[in-house]
């Protein structure tokens, strides 16, 4: 896996500001290695190590990452750091902390940046959708990925179907 | 440009809901343009026209697209559904509309998508930065564009610092 | 019971965007088996499987139904969308499911339709409410339906009356 | 039309809690005449007029009234009060009076009924959507009205088109 | 106690929407009972028992109550169309029932009354402060009561220094 | 007036954090005229004069006030600050001040009063109701008072029928 | 301690409304001792014992005192009335109490001070932070203190270096 | 004044987004200067030149500064970021900016900061709140500044005074 020794270059970095942050975090990680796209995945705190925030986002480029997906929660400011440094396409999550207002404070101090400087936000908790997200942006110039992301979304459908065919079949305890 | 006629194969596909999201939306396509992006630009309901974003969804990718941005307000629904249907990368804009109530119903219904459907979602009202986040996105696999990308990153620090001049000149009309 | 083998045509589709959202929806089921209107149930995703949904829709009135009423979660689309194909009355129920903002976002994305496509959104969680409103709807054409109601409106009247009689008996571990 | 002598039953009564809600409330009158379902419409108000509410919800099945609007804003409680009486179909328009708070107490106080006691709830404004609703409850059981419907939704759709072609040959002011 | 057989007259109607809201509200009954207002309690259901709570308003008055406390959830009715026919003053108690958005819908429903029909709220759950309140207001012509409420202010303060007492005396327990 | 030389004592203190809300809560004068309840009305800001406002909630009851209304904006101190010292009923109007928070701030700050001192809170700019309710206090022992408030409830519902026949006879501009 | 014998000088004094408010007020005692600035910590209730804290607030300055930290909950007016009399800093500490919107009340009611009266407010049960603050504002003229801020922010750098480094090791426990 | 050739070392950094933030902003500046406390003002943006926001929050101790006051709007992460690199404290001013979602998004990125790294908050638009506390801070060391923050204390009540006097006098337009 990316963050042990690997041979292949990542093309996701995965950052998040705090340990706690990754009971969150991992399925970021999950779905890209399912996706078949290299990631490197470390804690990057905008608060308290900003230094390395400031390196990690000014060398993500030149050390090949295409996509860096950052998440944060409370006053979550790591994304928005991040992609005031670098032009890599940057995507947030926003992460309900313990010490967060329900939420709403990681939600809107990620999603309303000013003009010139996007994150691509994501949902609430929403670690698996920014995975999903940076292999898209990845399929658009790897046809492998993109393949993975047409199978992946069948399967999708594929869970509905079944249990569309459990209901049929009378499997609700309804009387 | 591409709405017009264009050799270009567009690389960004622009939709909105109604013809009165345009004005937020045209950030997007001249931002595009500045930035050397080839893209089209239309209108597509959700609500209204619903087999149009079908097709539209489902012929973006065979057609060259790359990227989708999607603007929408109140129960906004077309970035989520084109992203239901289509593996591309797609970025929603909440539009605060005439009959949002302050933008939260727009904001809400594009971000909070479920597990394995992201939506790239940006600011309110936040065209702009939908533009450059899918120059960032081409910018992936597109050195000219992402060399366009850092030359812009500049253009914002160059602003700013003839700000900071022109207060250090004492062109504030404090006392 | 409807998702069996029914003699009866069914009146009323009920669908959900997920299999968790049947721990609220079963109470819209329960209602109508209760207030004698035949109804059908299963699972519909609309960003799961749009080309279902998308079917569903533009059968629902060639298959005999009268109304729909449609649970979801979330930037919940379901209801919305499937109001922009038919023009049956389309009940939503916005589903405070796990990964929802306090079911905000359920509820916006239901209820903030535009002009011209109107869902009939009842209160987070209030799938029994959906299915007392389809019942209303089948009985504005349907007496036996509409006697039902009337009863069951006496019904809720005496559940008070009796609590009100326990209460004046002293039945309440005040001091 | 119908608050004026009119030899037709009116099939929906359109109410409202006060004279100043007009202004939105209209939207509701024109689209019912649009679509040839008569109606009456008259004020209403729950907390100034409680007697004229309950007479007019206990009379409202009886006069061969099929559907109730009811319009209302701030702690707007004429709605369900009407559905606490009656057993017709109630639609609620939660109306952005000048003493909402952003319209959040109308919304609320029309949604969120307790479980027995519906209210179809339309979005903040939605009296457009309010009459579309009734005119889809008529016509589950008559067929000119669920024509007329088809037809008001092939218009949408067309406005849409029109507004598409106009975007294509260049009507956009963009450079 | 004023809901079983009491020869003094009621001065304080304590009235619910619901069994379920009595934890709420026993706390309204508890103080009056410890400041010796005589009160009456009860269930009055605005959505399931209109009829009811009309004629307990009608009549509230001439049966010698001089304050009502009314307490609701959700869309919570009861306390502003109580206030609609009487012109007693009416408490209103938001109740956090289980069907609630966090309590907000309450709040707003019984808060943000019409010009002309005032209730007087008491915050989330408040129950207690209701009961004080109606307190208050008898003691504005009742000396027995207006001095209860002066002991019962000196003890709050008497609570808080005994308080202060122990954390000056060490008994807390850091390090 | 009041609040120049009276023979008649005051019996209702209405007080203010600022000139500004003198707009808002001139409203509440005016109606303590027209329901002949004589009043006082004086400028009290907790946070400017706080020893000021202290002296004038220990003096209310002592000089014959039997109510006090008080008006604030923003973070709203005075009216909960207020009944901490005085046993009188308080009732608060959150003022919806210019460097409030869409009114959220006032609301809040008024009616979450803790257990044991409660403030009868109104709506939003609700300074209208905030005098009723004052008189409604007093009209709880002024029979006089009582019976013009029942006249002004006559007074409300006559407005609303004169306005109903109006609609009636087509004075509504609808084609 | 500071609450116990001591001969130093506090130069901190931290207050709350209620004994309840002491386990999120802690954490301010907590990190006072570690940075070693003398404080004093006791109850002062702004609802229960008014003449105490402006006794409280008006003799903070004359014994010392140089910052006061006030923590409260629900409308919480204790950091606010405090900030009325003494014009040193005071801190506001928003406490989610039991009796909170969601901790909306507390926030709102200690952050939105008028013009004129500053309270510097924290996050949400943040006591931490307001413990930090008080350091450093006496780290201003303090140069011992501000030495062990700086110590104090290395750490928070070390912390969340070791965390790097056990997930670095492979202390994930994906696959 | 600080940006012009000033002699005094300043005290006081004042920092801002942008140049749109000095309509806010100004008051800080204003009040600063009327208690005699010597400032710089400046733009540092935090998206836009994040390597001068770092520079400018890691040289501001060894150049004499005291205190920072930030002011930004939206994702408003200047004040954090300068409080994650500096010990001095910093004081965060939510800006209402144009892109704003009424305001809850600069408030909650500026208030909600993790544990360890403190932003003293003041009101949305508070930019005098945040002069005066600044030199509240500064006056924890300096008896002249300490001084004039109390005459300016009087100076608040002296002008509620005079409006409470303009009342008394007759200076209301009420009848």
């Amino acid at each position: 896996m990316a963050n042990e020794t690997t041979t292949t270059q990542p093309l996701v970095g995965i950052i998040m500001g705090s340990q706690s942050d990754m009971k969150v975090m991992e399925a970021a990680a999950e779905i890209l290695e399912n996706l078949g796209v290299p990631f490197e995945i470390t804690i990057v705190s905008a608060h308290r190590t900003p230094h390395r925030m400031i390196e990690y986002a000014e060398q993500a480029r030149k050390k090949g990452l295409k996509v860096i997906i950052a998440g944060a929660g409370g006053a979550a400011h790591l994304p928005g750091m991040v992609a005031s440094i670098t032009t890599l396409p940057v995507i947030g999550v926003p992460v309900k902390s313990s010490n967060s207002i329900d939420g709403w404070d990681s939600v809107l101090s990620i999603l309303q940046m000013p003009g010139g400087v996007p994150v691509a936000t994501v949902a609430l908790d929403g670690a698996l959708n920014a995975g999903i997200l940076a292999a898209q942006i990845i399929g658009t110039s790897n046809a492998a990925v993109a393949d993975k992301l047409e199978k992946y979304k069948v399967g999708l459908k594929d869970k509905v179907m079944r249990s569309v065919e459990e209901l049929r079949r009378g499997d609700r305890d309804l009387d």
